[in-house]
């Protein structure tokens, strides 16, 4: 059960690595909340990240979830410790719209290599009840900083 | 096993779906190739796709690596359908460090209601050889074309 | 948010499919609980379920946890239908050790035709706390009660 | 590229973990070939894994096609080495009908704690053509003999 007190340095630590994800500016992503085993990422929704009809792409809702699993594992780490994608499963279970998309990331178990999280993603219109559209569970891998050493 | 005939009513579907799918244009990605089951995308490496780690985000290759899993689950549907991803689960075998990235999407099987696709994609640097960087498989629906009845 | 009350025709459906599930029976697994939205199904550990190391199987634990996630899909949909799995993904969260294993199925989200269910499944052993050894996230499908129909 | 000439020696060091994989022998699956990079495992169909339908239990496919995927990893990791599963993905393609199945498991990648495979599993019938009924994307890492550092 992660508590919900954020400390400011795990929060500095996530938002310089966020900073460098320019994947994430590309996009129109920023990173909305970080707390011990959670992380928020919003994305707005803009024609730039639209699939064929109209909706978020997957794509762009996977991504988001992504960054918000590693991130989740990240708050568990040692300090000084990086963290890859080994893998990533998503079910996207409404089609992507609303004026934006939060996804909200938590840690299930991280161990000495490897860590577990799952993410929601929830879309927000004016007016509307916040429905969930996205649901990712994903494995990490912690490597030293440089990234190099992913198993 | 799928037959190499590209047929010029095919490739012309999937790629007016392809155009309006602003997220690749976003991201810079191109449709390369649509046989009878088969789909290329390319995505050349740009700072805009980047991870925290200079590697091209997990994210962006997988967004191609589901487009070309839909696509080539498209080939096989009957004319006038269109195709939402279910789900996806994506994994990153190597860090994605190269040039360009193409994805090579393959359909497995593809029945009345569910498609299901696999997408190798692979990492192409000057001098170097072609190396896989990471492996899809994706589940895939047929729906009508405004894409409504997502199940 | 699932209601924990069960109603008893609910119970009879689930328990009358589990009860044709002979693996169930082979591996020594049984219904625990129904409710809406909510299947337990539980495992005594034995040597017949064993891997190499003397650890539970993770496909035994995969098996349990695909039948909680399908039953609990199929609380949610209408008198009559049946379920099959289009795709399950499981992470192993800490080696299968204990007396018994109780996977707990729960519905993330039913459709027409598809339906997403995640499972939890966790260990027990007389004085120690129960700890979480695997998480699935699955994908199930409605289809007529004879199972032709998969798509 | 797996070379299909078989080394004694992996096939004794594979079959010798197979034996104590009690499960395989409750579900009756036996180990087929060994080769590097590949891994044959088959299992005849029988009352005891069925599921509510009569077909092949979905949990009982995925617990040979998890072995073939183990076991195939297993084949490029160094001598001694053992393996768990991390995660795996199984996508049900058919109803797994037929008088014997085989899960054929192919390595991906292996690296340094990680591995990744794949396993189609065939399902076979006197007097028709096999049929792929499930398709598996596997995690795998490599562990000390006692199984004890699972990351």
């Amino acid at each position: 059960m992660p508590t919900p007190t954020p400390t400011p340095t795990l929060h500095d630590r996530i938002s310089e690595s966020f900073a460098r994800q320019k994947l994430m500016a590309t996009l129109g992503a920023k990173l909305l909340s970080v707390s011990d085993g959670q992380v928020e990422i919003e994305l707005p929704f803009s024609e730039s990240i639209q699939q064929q009809h109209g909706f978020a792409h997957a794509g762009a809702i996977a991504t988001i979830a992504d960054s918000a699993c590693g991130y989740a594992c990240l708050t568990k780490m040692p300090e000084g410790s990086a963290v890859l994608s080994v893998e990533f499963k998503i079910n996207l279970l409404a089609p992507a719209v609303g004026e934006r998309f939060i996804a909200k990331g938590k840690v299930v178990r991280v161990g000495k290599t490897i860590g577990v999280a799952t993410t929601e993603v929830f879309a927000f219109a004016t007016g509307k009840p916040q429905s969930c559209v996205a649901l990712m569970q994903a494995t990490m891998m912690r490597v030293d900083p440089k990234g190099g050493a992913a198993g």
